[in-house]
């Protein structure tokens, strides 16, 4: 580095440290989206405090008109936001103080920053979750309904373990597993909102407050199901976040393992799905390409909520009681898991329908490659052979097989008795894909009627 | 490297590869942990195989008389654990078979080590948690019984933000502080408890199978609250390890800021409470030392337990269904997370009794900092002072005191006067203590009865 | 959700599912930051293609005067910029061509974009780690003034182990700790940067390209050290990424213990250091409070970084070569943790020559609380007593003191003899501050003059 | 919980509440492993306590003995552990005071566990990383050995972009990538060994010692590059040990690529590869499957090492200086980061030269899938059309062959003519799987020549 360039910096720091310092410090940036929560809150504050004549009719009255004009002009996007004011709170309590005079200094008596914080947060959050409910609930809505779609005639195509054609499954079971995963992930979000919905406000700075307040009557106005029993809790604690994040990772991860199979499902080898053209892209040098960009994006972005998770729980180790600023840094990771999520799930349920499934490669693929072999390694466990004798009998089945490139259907019974007597006419017909599919019928099994079953259940789900 | 050396490690490659690839794989070292559990879940596959015809009476006598032999060989520690069968699953069934004899070998019809796997998993976690519940509750009662025993005569500690000292309370409040967060981490444990009792025994591979079981009937044997609905993703989910490891997670992060608060209070500095000495060590070079050390670790264990989390949503994330070999690493995260919650839980409960606060020096930090400054404030608001000018105007007061050497209670009527006319005579009691831990009287505030309230509601929960 | 609704998101998504699908591919929002790198890129590309004959003379010429023009565009912020276009490497050639006509085409002849992002992501990089190097630089250089500006007469406060006073140091000391470690925070910065500097450019796709390219020209011409040997690595490879997240997590960590202690040393209990009105703020409700903002906001702030490591190890996780989309997600992880540290440095380095020592306090604290112990152990074990033994009697000794309110420097020589009967007069001295500081003198130690040396090479290797 | 349980914790707490803490602290059951150099570190501290004159010449040659008989216990298995003694340090100190007689407790002299743990940790580091490079060599070596064995005549395969056919490339070339990847991995280890390797032995419990020892003198009997410069940050800091973490994490994920690879290389679907037998697994009811295990778990374990990372760095956020006990839990990730990768390394040295790669499937694959179009966009570029324009003529091309079912080769000049009339006769020869390869000769690309070149230059380095 030059002696210059360090002069300069020197410079520029010993000119104007509070400014660095206040940008440093500001979250207005990103917590601007708490904009119109931070003013639900307030109304409810105001409202209360007239309720306890702490405010007087009249000031209330000042104060909620003034709050709805900053509503309204944030909602025509005419706000002055100003960044020297640091956050939402103070902008917002700032243009209210404009527009109704000292009146509206009153509006944070009986609050501090750190109890309106915390509501506004959890209300945002109940907020988004709930329609992200909503959303997911459609996404599941469209796996149930593709499984529909293909369940008659049914497709089917090989299961895998390890990547290794395992048994064949019909494709509507393997839509019905997302299904269920889609379907725990939403339980998770529930329970993370039931848990979240309590009010912190009235908690004050973290002692509660000398004032006549109702917290109750705040809990109620603003939808809580309850006030939080402690004030030092109810300004200290992120777990509700952490838990919100958490739920987020685990749903990406399940959308992550979709997302894999449609980028594995759609290339030249598998060829078992095509996209819709406006779900792919091509490439600017491989006119040729047809690449599953959106799954590609939804399987790497496990990574920013994983991420996000970590980035919370890292900061609140150790973190004394009662509000620290380090919270200042839930909202980043909060607002991107919940958007990244969101585009998930919306994506994957705009998508999903368009895909074309090839049903001669999917089924090609199903029969080929010796997937049928467990039917006859049952089928001696049925003759009393011990599970682990017939499972070595068929594993030297399949490497004759394999060596005279063969596949198990081309098989004679003396052939297949060549390798154990207790083989008989009928074991011919396992070596069949419809056999082995029709066969599985137990409870939560790939046959047509235990999947039909299952679908009755989905579809009840989704429909209420 | 010398090229001695690196013919070493040539030559023992090429000479026993398979050694190298079977100690890789195995999982025996620490999946033995599962004995019991795969055990039992082998005993309830037994008597459905034999009620559904699949086995003889004869048959599944003596499967049962064998896996209980062996487990008998488990608990008295003389079972013949062999490396070379790589996991649980096999040492197990191959003693079984080594005692009864081929018919052993039937144990595993109808199953595969996919469903089994997953059957273990959930039985054993569900064992755990079931205990934990109980620690925590233990733990949760020490926290109510601490609050109860400081109570009356109260014992008042500042309440920090920013770890500044910003207002009184009492030490009962912040106790149940701790309360709170450590009953909704027992909410989300009981959570994942409830969404992982589902079973996946009858899945199978990942198809379901063909031989006419009864997957109910082992689902109500093992105390499940009903079968997985869906074969598939029986196998192939994982999101209940990852629930469990993200509500431990966040239960080791809400500890480790009881650790942090404990690391503090116990410094020469703050000075508010004495270890035992049963819970501190001393310093091998420095005889005065006596170290909080069980709290350190506490707090550090946030980053084993969030390291779990971590590493199985980065092995999950676009792993193609169903099983994958990747999924045998679930287990060693999940273990170690149980083992550290628990342990710490187990720490605090027997710690927190034996801790000695120090009236004295609690009392004094509460009263001095102006962490009553707040009450001043207040006063003036209650007055109709606009809360933002009763801040500034209480905020030059407290400038003046800090300048001069004073603490608020010093100061006169008259002297208050000077910042503003509109404090009267009963301002003066306001910076007394006890006069502003009385006044928090709001709902979930410090205020004695307020505290009293939470604490009678608190015990009830405890003692159910 | 009502029924309404979810015709609404069906009806949605049918009609404009390409504008969703556009929209979660776009990157243009975050990658317009590698515009003028993706320029100096271009420019360097098309003389290339010049030099070789692959674009003829005129062509190059309008070509780069096109780029410069955009260039200009850019700088001045009026460069239009069109989201459809998706990233910023379409929107800049779409610009180019639509300034130069078709010849604008012709530049990304052997060229993808898959080498021309990893290129880009190195020049952004290499140019940032520069910058920040110099910042570094610049904070190491306050705490080497910093050390030397306490150094005489000497500033001492407690060191902490357990953050139980241990033995006393020199402030000047504990500065100097900080800078070694940012001194190798500053030597994995560096060696990452040595690290990333070969050029990716030519690796075309991935296979390279069947023009006639000079890569040895466009490395020189764009300042990297070399191409890159393997145009497969050259595009696939972000382990120069990941390697740059980790070197900035581990110094945000390093950042964050002197975030903490600083935050710790200006509590009201510690009393050691006042911080600066410019790096403080206050509370919206309690007039009295100065909050080390800024420290505490550095402290949390190693979760963002930690988490953007954790984002892009967990989305190279398992990515088959070459390029993938995922690959898109490591940019904003990368910026964000870019700037994180560098805000950090230079907030730190602004605001540690304004913090304010309290001499008194950090003696008072230095000198009490058996922070001496240590010295009266060694001396007997200089006078033979085994260490083992001689820290026992000095643990009965303390342990009397604590007992009868007494420091270590109260007792008589009589006294200590009453715990062994070798001491003897000059173990007197020892429990004096100045003496144990100043008989700590061994390399590396904290006795003036071991500091002193300290800071001789410090300040040389600042000031080169 | 029944009453009954919750009486039986109680009771056991309050019994004997000093096991519970006794076990949690303990460090025993892992610090173990750090025995050899912690003898390593007291023999050179002996010796030079001696030299010094602090110890008796008589006194050093006890210990001496003392510590050679200890380690002989330790190497022969016969060495009494005690876990009541917590950690290896007081466990050796403790044989050696029995061995010797009360000599023994002068060997902690000048010393403390803070520089002894770190002393220790440095030194198993150092030996670990050293053997790991030699083992990472071995494996790079393992990979130009396969380049060589594959280049004549030369195997081809697909190249992938977003997991699509995207240009033929040499399997020569894609062994290489993942050299290059490799050696960078390498080189971060080597940094990292670099800069851990200072002594921070005597730098005591924090502040450095009284007693004139010569630190120099034990940095270099260890083989210590220096010894470390500031006692505080020699015994507080463990950046060391998270780089050492992120180099392995960096390193896992590029071994997790290279096993993704595998795992899809030997599907059904891809074909190209077979695994030998001694690194393939069955099933337990598939008898067909021949999984690739190994693979799966190489990729699986980025989870655990990166979990590690994310331990430490979690726990090391906000630690004040100096020693702190959150500092034992640096061990765990450590050892099992190191075992993980070791072991993977290993591992993939043995796989690798037993893998059978199927020619045929290969270039077939190689062959198909458009993979060639590049050629034709590349040619019309060459005769002066623009890129972009070239590119959409191939495009249309593409779509016509895919709609038809042909592939490139199949077309003749009057239909390639039909879509641009510069195509020339000599395009035909463009489709061919040979030409495409030999043609992208430029530096780093995939042409046999440049392969070759790049061949020479790794044999080189892989035999210095």
């Amino acid at each position: 580095m030059s002696q210059g360039a360090q002069k300069t910096w020197g410079g520029r720091f010993s000119e104007a440290p509070s400014k660095i310092a206040q940008e440093f410090n500001a979250s207005w940036s990103f917590d601007q989206r708490l904009a119109l929560v931070d003013i639900e809150g307030s109304l409810a504050h105001a409202a209360m405090l007239a309720r306890q004549g702490i405010l007087g009719p009249e000031e209330a009255e000042q104060i909620r008109q003034g709050l709805l004009s900053v509503r309204q002009e944030i909602l025509e996007g005419r706000f002055p936001w100003r960044e020297e004011l640091e956050d939402v709170h103070m902008n917002i309590e700032a243009r209210l103080t404009e527009l109704v005079g000292p009146v509206g200094g009153k509006l944070h008596t009986a609050r501090s920053r750190n109890d309106q914080v915390a509501t506004d947060l959890r209300l945002w959050l109940r907020g988004e979750f709930s329609a992200l409910l909503g959303e997911l609930k459609a996404l599941r809505r469209v796996l149930v309904e593709e499984a529909e779609k293909h369940l008659e005639p049914p497709l089917v195509l090989p299961g895998y373990t390890h990547l290794q054609r395992a048994m064949p499954v019909l494709l509507s079971h393997w839509f019905l597993a997302y299904y269920e995963m889609l379907t725990r992930d939403a339980g998770r979000i529930q329970d993370a909102l039931r848990r979240l919905n309590e009010s912190p406000l009235g908690a004050a700075a973290l002692a509660g407050t000398g004032f006549p307040i109702d917290r109750h009557f705040t809990s109620q106005a603003l939808g809580f199901d309850r006030p939080m029993r402690n004030s030092i809790d109810a300004v200290a604690s992120r777990d509700f976040v952490l838990e919100a994040l958490a739920a987020l990772t685990i749903g990406q991860v399940n959308l992550s393992r979709l997302a894999e199979e449609i980028v594995l499902y759609s290339t030249f080898e598998f060829g078992f799905v095509t996209l819709p053209d406006a779900f792919s892209t091509g490439s600017s040098i491989m006119p040729q390409k047809k690449n599953a960009d959106h799954a590609e994006l939804i399987r790497a972005k496990v990574g920013r909520v994983l991420g996000g998770f970590v980035a919370l729980a890292t900061l609140t180790k150790g973190l004394p009681l009662a509000y620290n600023k380090d919270l200042q840094e839930d909202k980043e990771p909060l607002f991107d898991a919940v958007d990244t999520y969101r585009a998930s799930v919306r994506l994957l349920a705009a998508m999903l329908p368009g895909l074309r499934w090839n049903r001669e490669a999917m089924a090609q693929a199903a029969e080929s490659g010796f997937s049928l072999a467990t039917e006859l390694a049952d089928y001696l466990a049925l003759q009393g052979v011990p599970f682990r004798e017939a499972h070595h009998v068929v594993g030297r089945l399949v490497r004759h097989c394999a060596e005279a490139g063969k596949e198990l259907c081309d098989l004679s019974l003396a052939e297949l008795q060549g390798f154990h007597p207790l083989f008989g006419e009928e074991a011919l017909a396992l070596t069949r894909l419809e056999t082995a599919i029709h066969r599985r019928k137990s409870y939560g099994g790939t046959a047509p009627e235990a999947v039909r079953e299952a679908l009755r259940q989905a579809r009840l789900e989704v429909e209420t």
